[in-house]
This record gives structure tokens, sequence and C-alpha cells, in this order.
């Protein structure tokens, strides 16, 4: 692993836990966090060794969001004709976006650990992750509609798929920051933990468990499902014939079978 | 504001209260109600000053769904010939959507305050909204079933983008009423207020927060969550990557960054 | 009907009972259970006094999953050729589906009621009619990772659009086992029972209430709620229009509307 | 038919027949044109005595295109936010366009007559047309690229389905202006003509051989044709199947089999 | 092969000749022929050693279209109950369709060679095919607007995506005739031919070309194309890459491989 | 400019020529050529002097496509497991399709011109492209079936929205080649010219006219001709008013105007 500015990176046991580390500055997004992380993606996209990938925040907060001063920079840029400015803006939203593609296009399960403030972009982030898990005290919050702009990095077009059209907008709307539990009982969150080494050791021990799993098939299971959220049913049920016709002759099926019948736990090769 | 048969309509801190004012009618939508709706909505997305809608019921229900007699007028135009009816039918259906097709496309959020009865086409009205919210001892239902017919103007198209599709299977092959507190287990409803009072109280708080928001950034979100029920994650990406190109340009991004600063209250304009 | 080897069918006040018939090999699914299922409702959709499908397990579970011996005769038909394997399993594959598209594509509702074991295959099936129920010791698992694949026969495809994107992720990565109270927390059942006979009372009420509906107004109904999986809200409300300009000439319609005004119970034909 | 300030209407044979009327201004479309062209159409579409549309041009020209007059006149109502005035003008965009959606929305084939020019707003309107007849010496071209613009009306969407992506592309890249023959070659218009009157003899010939043929199949036949610029063959197929269901029993099957018969020319109700 | 009542199916070569074959009649299509082709086409899918299909009819024609008796006879199973009419009508159409589907979702390539009259239904089974070939004396014509209905068998879905939307409107609505010559000229057959027996011998030609080539690569090219016609060129290309992942392990790429290096014709394997 | 190893590139009078250059090979497409061509068009999009893009080939052919040897070491990488290798190989052909891509999603336009050989890749390659022009000896042929294979880098994808489904067909299923008259008459090139310095200088000559034109224009115009090839008309519709909502306040609208108006020669910003 390199060595990162806005990151710390550690692979143990087939997990890459990916930690954001500014703590001094609540962990904020700066220019360094949107470029770094579409490395870091792609070495865990590139690494055998990575099963599945753990995200969490250094110090009391996942995330503050986007750094402030990091967005005042684009605007200086700016020159005197409104449409060359919007092409820029275009330009810069699709960059920034390319950033958190990059953890949703991931072929390897992105399980987001939240504690202390997870706040504008930090939504967007977890939005992007396969699973949440939260402390009870955490604090969450579609912060953009009070920076004067509708969300775009990510938070309006994953989370209606998670929490269903009609909390979406409210939280949208309002921008009110909600708690854990809060989070859980709408479905924002799979589940809550009472504080921040009980999150770090069930997400582990979570992410444990798929990566004890045929990465053959976890990456299968995880493209399928992320084409369903685009995609027909009927697309779907043909995209995966196509898939598995390649995939079910794959040693990880024999060895899967041969561990069913005997009674132990299989061993996949990465 | 006009002077409406079916409603009374308020604007008061710009937020404006649609009441369903046909109480001894049980608020039945009858044709009045119909094209008065178009007009309303043509209204609130042409006034700047209106920056968030509250629709309720006067009365003890917020309404019994369409009006029987209405719909018997119809069939009384029918012919000899089954086409001919046939397209008749069609584009009567299609005039009825278009009136809660305002409702669905109006720029400005659009929260339903749900007491007592809300039946049938009070369900396809709610579901054309952005949120909803009840008293504990609403009823709601999906009636149409009960009359012999497929719902037809809007229930079925966007119930399952906001409680799912096992819930609202159900509900609509059984016709089931439910309660307020069941509907807000579901998803169906935010929130569950003890009375009618409290509903109002409450609803208007959230659309006084709302109404505090910069306009520009509250109709972009409504644009892109919209959008979301019926497009690709990447279609969504580009169109907010193109929609606040221009937007972020906006003074309301200035006026609440200098907000923010000052840790004081921003004033947008409207 | 037809004698059945997976099967039992059974045909009451309108109301047919579908029992997986293989108490003794906890209901795996063979390669009867998947050719014979698709007879049946053909069977079901051709018969008129057929109104609604209930689909429950003999003995002490639903179903235990496809049957491992079935799937290993098709790696014997593999001949050297990487590629026209691929094809050949493709099509198999494809096959499969067809059994539980034949259960999706029936224009009856289908109710499942799930008591014991409801595993792998036991889930693509469930998925794939319209409702579900459970005991609360019923024990749920997508067991496909386990044999070192991603699911393929409906599961990944269906089930996000039932309980939401993050949940069915951690149930698809990890394979584990939920209860029937969990299931009913996160909508992939309806309700929970205490035990089979309630189960079995319980889901027999909700179908003999749907039964007693109009037939035309629940398959239109039906229609419309499996094509919004799929589709934009405009396109389904001008489906909806388009269907109902033939289908609101329906006696069904007087026949209800008849009910209502003298307040009896209506009876439609079938 | 009312009185209109940019047109003349004129109905005979069950054909009514729309001349753009300004020839002294080159039929530039002005703001009368934009608004009396929705009221047109409706009158199209509710008067069943209408069967099929012409539109051509008064004068030496079809149309010049946009008045550049009302054009500059949306530009004096910018005020000095940027994004307000995004918004102003996103939806005077979609204004106009609604214009020409009005004729694609036509429920009855409508026939462009080209002679002389046929620029910019010109080539947006005949894309919304059904079917294109020229002169030989008319003058086609997509002027906006030399407004320093995206045509927005319409040809860039449209036009690709006519005539293929590639030669779309050079025409809307260099505004390159083609004859009749050209146009006819690429498929742009299906007939060319020796001249105006020939042009105009010939496409009321056309006109007058479909307003024979049953309304009921005629629309029909537009509706699933519109419909499948834009969806799949199984949904185009799953659609014809229910619009079918209520059409076919159409008293105009049995005249035109009795017609077919008798070898006799059938008369169908309008 | 069976023995079929409306066709003569021959193989020879790797190619199947499936000939309409009630001359008599001008190959009106009855009932036998929409059962007999759905069989057909089964056994070419399964039948590896069939590469390719030529469909022809016997005598003076290709096909006259749909013989009107047989429509006759589904009006004489109409009840009462218009609703229940068109429920019955529709399921009628969706199985008519079956069948020529059945031709357009067959594994292999599919050459219709036209000579004669191919009216109606002979338009719809054309534009299943893969490609269309013919005399410069056939006679093409989309009959179904004579008959006072829209073509609800697939000529309307398929046609606009091979001679674009212009031409495709005009053919439909006035069901003008075309000869072989025009329809070459707008893209509806690929190549004319003298007469009957130059037809034959070159689309046998063609036909033998294809079945020269390797059976994985033309069966994979095909699925690519047919998907082309629904889906965007991102799930195209997504789609192709997993296809191929399976594909490029075949046998047929080493022998094409060797054949290319040594300049010999290559010999696959079925 | 960089050095490139298969490419050389010149920028002059706003155009940027792109010559493959590897005339002793055929300007197989090796490793070199596919790494080259992504980092090119990046350099395109980010230089605003470069409006228009010409692409050739040096020496006697444009291209005779995809190199054989790089081909053949891809398969070098192959271990024992089907499963793992079909992953290798989908993520390989997803990474050749991006060079391609990088062609296709360029914001300016791309014109080709082709001569000589014009084979497999070279196919995939031109129809990423815009436009093509060609002499009329080219020789263009759809090579991949020879290989055993479907194409899989762009050419089933994007070929149909070109020419049309039928003849796409032909050409992908036989591998037949044609020549520059033959690919103008079915619409694959624009135009033919007699020898290469006679393309070269006709296709400068278009892109010189491209390049006067306002670069905001033209790159509106290419978004939003590339949307429509995967979007509906309505959604193509919304974009083209969003996007124009920021682009219309551009200066090149005014300068546009000017020019109109003292009809002048327009002078835009890059």
């Amino acid at each position: 692993m390199s060595d990162y500015k806005a990151f710390r990176v550690e692979l143990k046991d087939k997990i890459a836990h990916v930690v954001i580390n500014r703590p001094d500055k609540l962990n904020a997004m700066n220019a360094d966090f949107w470029t770094e992380i579409i490395d870091i993606f792609r070495w865990v996209d590139d690494t055998d060794e990575v099963r599945v990938v753990v995200i969490s925040g250094a110090g009391k907060h996942f995330s503050s969001g986007i750094d402030v001063a990091m967005l005042a920079q684009t605007a200086t840029k700016f020159g005197p004709d409104a449409a060359r400015n919007a092409d820029l803006m275009r330009r810069r939203i699709l960059e920034l976006q390319g950033s958190f593609n990059a953890v949703d296009n991931c072929r390897k399960p992105v399980l987001a650990a939240v504690h202390g403030y997870c706040l504008g972009g930090g939504i967007d982030l977890i939005t992007a992750c396969d699973m949440r898990y939260a402390t009870v005290d955490a604090q969450l919050s579609i912060r953009e509609v009070d920076m004067g702009l509708a969300a775009d990095v990510g938070t309006l077009q994953r989370l209606p798929r998670i929490i269903g059209d009609g909390l979406a907008r409210e939280l949208a709307y309002t921008g009110r920051t909600i708690g854990g539990e809060e989070a859980r009982g709408i479905g924002l969150v799979n589940r809550t933990y009472a504080d921040y080494d009980a999150l770090i050791d069930g997400v582990f021990e979570i992410a444990g468990e798929i990566a004890g799993k045929s990465p053959v098939a976890v990456r299968g299971t995880k493209r399928m499902l992320s084409f369903m959220r685009d995609h027909s049913i009927d697309d779907g049920l043909e995209y995966v014939a196509t898939w598995n016709a390649a995939m079910l002759q794959s040693a990880d099926v024999r060895v899967a079978m041969a561990a069913f019948m005997s009674k132990q736990k299989p061993d996949f090769a990465d």
C-alpha cells in the first residue's frame, strides 16, 4: 500500500480497513481525499488478497463532509462567461462523483462503520457502500440543502433505493440530523452498536464472515445486486444466467460442494 | 388566489395551505375538484412566494375518494361501439391522472396531512405528494378493488416506490383499511400525531423548516429525487451535474456560505 | 388436476392450495418439481374458478432448496469445450428461471406460507410470489453463496424490490439465517403467526378475502403492480389507462356499484 | 375553427390543412405561432371529423424558423442571479417544446409538406410530424448551431430516429443546407415533387388515402409507432395486445371485413 | 423432423429450409401454422447440426397473411361481458405473438426469402427474421390497417428498427404495396433477385457462408445484435464482455486462429 | 503533445489530426495503440484549442484491426480455473472497450477518414466516431466472426444505430467486405472520395467548417445526439432544456447574433 495523506489503509485477514485519517479536521474531505480514494479502490480491485473492505473514520467522527475551502477554490477559476463557467463546474462535479463511483463500482463488498458526525459528503460516501452500520450516538444529516444546493455527489441518486422515497425526501429537504437508532429504523443502517469499539468489532465480524466465502460467489452476487438497482427483472435474470454460465465452472463450486458434504469449512483460493 | 368551489387556499409565511373543502360530502372528489387542483398547482408553480405546500381536508376527514356520481356520468356517454367507448374512457382516465400529475410535477414540496378517512382517490392523491403525515386514528384504504377495478389514478404506480412491493400488493388486493400507526410502520406516512391539531401544527413546523431553506436548493433536490424514481443511478448523476452546473452559480450558495461562516440564519430571496 | 409427484394440489372455495410434497426430503426441489410447477401454474392461469393461490410445504419445512443431486447431473453433461459448456449451462439456468417465472407471471395472486426451513431455492420461490407470510420459528436463508455461486433463479433480482438494497446485500453476502420475526421487521414477510396451523388459517383468511373480490379487478391490479417493478411512473399511468379502457366496461363494475349502493356483499362471476 | 393570427386552418374531406400564414415574414415562428399551434392541435384531437392533418407554409417558404425578436425578449427578463435566470430559461424552453409536443402527441397522422426554406425551428417542427414530403428545390438546414446554441425544441431528439446517427451529426454540427432530393436520399422526406402545386396535390392524395381508412385502426397504429421510438420490443408487443384487446371489438373491424368480402370500399364512422 | 401440415422442413448442409406449404391457400397462416412454427423453431434451437435457417413460401407467393377464418373463430368465443372478452382477446394476441417471438428468439440466424405476395402477417413474420431478401416482383404490404386494426403480431414493433421511423409510418397508415426494388431502397430487404430461382440460390449462398462460420461466434453475434435493439450502448458493452468471458475460451477461437495462420478454411464443431 | 509510439498527432487551425502510425504493420492495433489512444483523447478533451478531431491511417490502410499477437498474450495468463479465467478475460475486454469509449465520450466531434483496409477493430473504432468518410476503394469488414468470436469492442453495439438492423446483421454474420461506395449507400460512411488526397482534403474541409462554429454549441449538440442513442425523446427534451438553461447565457449566443445581424463571420472564443 502506498502512503496516503487523507487515509490510513490496512490489510489483515483478507479485509482491507480504509480509515479516513484527518481527525483534527473532523475528517473533512479535502483534495487529497478525493484523489486518493480512487487509487485505494483501484488497489482493492486489483489485489486478489482483498476480499472485503471496511471504511471508517479516525478520531471522534466518521466525516463532516466535503471541505468547504476546496469548494471555494473551484469558484476562483470562474471567468466572465456563464456558459463556460457552467461547463467547468459540470466537469468538476462529474470528477467528484467519479471518486465515489470508484467505491460503488468496487468489485468487492464495502462496509461503512459510522460513528459521530456523518454529514453531507459523508452520506454521499456511505450510500455508495454496500452496507452501513453505526453507533447509537452517530449523527447523520444530508447537509447540502443548508449550503444552498442540491446534493450532487450521489446521495439523492442512491438513498431512495435504500430507505424508500417518502423518508428520503423529508431528510433531503430539511437536512434534519438523525441518530443511529432512527437510521436503523428506516433501513439506512443495518444494525447499531453501543459505542465505537463494539461497532468496529461487530463490522469486522461481518466482514470476516464474508471474507470466508467464495470470492467468485461474492463478487458475482455484488455485481448482480448493483445491476438490479437500474435494470428490469427480465434483464437481471438473463444477465445472471450469462454470468453464471462461466462462473459455475468455478473450482469454488467444487470446493463448496465438497465442504458441504464433509461438513467442513471450505477454503477458497483468492 | 381565485375563488375555488372544492378547495380553500391560503398563503402565509411562504407556505400554501390547500384545503379540500367539501366537508359535508366527506371531501369526495367531484368534477370541480379535478379541474381546480390543476389551476391551484399551476398557481403554486408560478408564484415565487410559495415555497412549500400543505394539503389537508376540511371537517372530519381527508377525503373519501372519487365522487361516485361523477364516474357514473362518464358511462352515460357510452355509445354502441365498444372500441370508441374504450377510446373515450382511456382519454378520460388520462385526464384524471393529469390532475394528480400536477401535484407530482409541482416544483415545490407538497406535504399531505391526513386525518379521518383517506380512501381510494385519497391514496392516489397522497402518493403523488412528497411526504405524508397522519393522525393515529386516520383510516387509509386502497378502495378501488371494491369498486371492481384496478386503481388507475396513480396509487398502483407510485405506492411500491414508497412502501415496497410486498405490502403494496396485500393492501391493493384486499382493500384492507389501515390506521395511522400501521401506515407509519410500513413507511406510508413519515410520522403520526395524536390528533388533528397536533397534526397540523407538526406538519406546518416541518413545512416552515423547508420554507426557510434556499428555494433554488429545495427545488433542485425535488427534481432530482423525482427523477430517480424512474432513471438509473448513472443517468441521475449526470443529470444533477448538468443541473448544478447552472445552479451552483446561485446567489443562494453565497448567502448560505456567509450564514454558515457567521453562524446566522440565512435569508434567501424567493 | 393431474397427479403430481412433487406437489399436492387442491382447489376449494376458489383458492388453489399448492403444497410442495416431498416431506421426507425436506421438500428439496428435484427435477419433477421444476417441470411440474410450470404445469400447475398453467392450469391456474387457465382455470377461471381459481382466483388466488396459496403455496406451502408438507411436513416440517417449506423447502430446503434445490436438490443438489440434480445440479450435479448437469455437470455430467460437460464436454471438453468451455464455451459449449457455458452455452449448455446458460440454457439450463434460463430453464430453471422459467419455472419460477411461471409463478411470477401467474395472472392471479400467489401467497407463500412459510414454516421451518426456507433456504436457497426456497427464497427464490417466495420472492416470485406476491406476498409472503411465516411462522415465528421459520428459518430463511439465501444459501447460494455457501455453494460457491451467485443465486441465479431470481432472489438477487426480486428481493431488493421487497426489502431494499441495504439488507438484501447483507443477507446475500453472508447467507445469514433469519427468523420469521426478523423477516417481518425488514418487510420480507407481511405478517408472522405462532405456529403452522395459525399460519395456514391466517393465510387462507387473506386468500379468501381476495377470492371474494372481482377477479377482473384483482388480475388488473396484479398486472399493474408487476409492471411497476420495471417501468417508469409515466409508462405505468399510460398502461393502466389503456388497460382500464377495456376493463371498466366490465360487468363487475356494475355489480360492485350495486352492492355498494345496497350495502350487500357483491357476487362476481369467475 | 377559431381565428388564428399565425395560421390559416381549413377542414375538407376529413383532412385538416394547417397553413403557417406569415408569408411576408418567411413564416418565422413568433409568439402567436407557439401558442396557437397548441390550440389547433387540441382542436384536431377533439374533433372526430378530422382524421389526418397536412401542415404547410403560405407564400414562398415553409418556415425560416424561430422569430429572433421573440428569443431576444426572453433575455430581457434576466435578473442578476445566474441560477434564477437558468431556471427561467429552462421553463421557457420546456414551454416551447410543449408546442411541438402537441404536434407529436396528436392522435392523428400529421404530414408536413415542405417547400422553400425549412430552417432551424422548421426542422424541429417537421421532425415532430409523422411523415415529410418536399419539393425538389426545398432548402433544409439545422440552423441552430449558427446561433451559438444546441437545438433544443426537438430536432436533436427526433431526427436520429428518422435518418440514422451518422448523417444527423454532420447536419447538426455543420448546419449545412440540403435540397429536397438529398433529403429524400437520406430518408428525411419520403418523396419529392417538382414544385409546390405537385407537392400539395401529392400530399393531399396520401392524406386522402389515410382519411379513408378506419380511424380506430389509424390512431392505434400511430400510438404504437410513437411508442416504439422509446420502448423495447417486448414492451411494445404487450402494449399492442392490451390496446387491441379493446379495439378489436370495434365496429370498424366488422365494416372492414364486410367490405373485404364484398370487395367494396368500406365506409367507417368518425 | 416431424410431419407438419402447414410447413415442409428440410435440413441439408447445416441449413434448415422451412417452407410455408399451403400453396393453394396463398400460404395463408391458419391454426396449424401458428402452433407448428413454435415446434419447428424449438427443434432448430435444440439441434446442433442446424446452423442457419431459410424461410420461404411454396408456390407463387410467400404468404398472404393471417387466415381470416381463424380470426373470425376467436370472435365466436365472445360472451356478454366486454371486459372478459377483452381479456380473452388479449391472451389470444399474446399467443399469436409468441409464435413469431419463437422466430425472433431463435439462437441461429433466420433468412427470409420473399417472392410474390408478402402481406399482413407475412410482414410480421419477415420482420422477426434476421435478414430479408426478395425477388424484384415481390409485393409487400402492411395490410392490417385495411382490416380495421393496428398490426399486433410484431410489424409495428420491429419495422422501425429496420427502415427508420418516417417510411414505416407511411406504409403502416396507407397499407401501400411496394415492390422488391422499393423494399431494397428503403432497407426492408438487403438484396433483390430477378426471379424465384435466383432468389433461392442467392439466399442459400449467403446461408451457406454463415453455416461455415463458428457457430459459437454466430450465435453470440446474434444475441448481441438482438440485445441492442432494446438496450443502451453501455449495457451492451458490459453484456458482450460478460458473454465473451466464457465464449473466448472456445475451441473455435483456436480453430479460427490456426486456420487464419495456415490460410486454410476452418472446420468448426457443431 | 507527447511523443506517441502508435500514433502521430498534429494540431493546426483548431483541428487535431490523429494518425494511426504503424504503416508497416497495416496499422494493426497493438498494446501501445490501446493505451495511447486514451491519453490522446484526454488531451483532446482538456485542450480548449482543439475543437474537432480527424482520425486517419498512415500508409496504405486505415487499420487491419487488433494485433493478433496481443490477443494471444492474454491467453497466456490463463490458469487452471475456468471461472477465474473468465473473470480475467471479462476485465480485459472492458479495458479494451474503455479505449474506444474514450473516443465516443470525447466532448468534441471526431471524424474518421478511411482508406484501404478497415477491418475488425477498425470498424469498432470508426463506429465510435461521430462521422465516417471513405475513399471509393476502401475495404471495410466486420472481421471478428472469422476469428471465432462475437465482436466485443463496440461494433455490434454502435453499428445498428448507424445503418439499421437488417444490413448490420448480414455484415456481422458473414464478415463480408464492402467497398466505399456500398458503405455510403447503406449510411456507414457519409461521403466517398476518389482517392486518399481527396479524402483528406474533403474531411478537413468539413472539420474546418465545424471548427469555425461556437464550441459551446457544437459540444452541446454532440452531448445531446450521443444521449439520444440510449434515451427516450421525453428524457432528451428535458435534458437539453436543463443543459441550455446554463448554456444559453453563453457569450457565443451574443457573438452569433451580432454576426448574423451584421452578416459577418462570427469569431468564437475557445
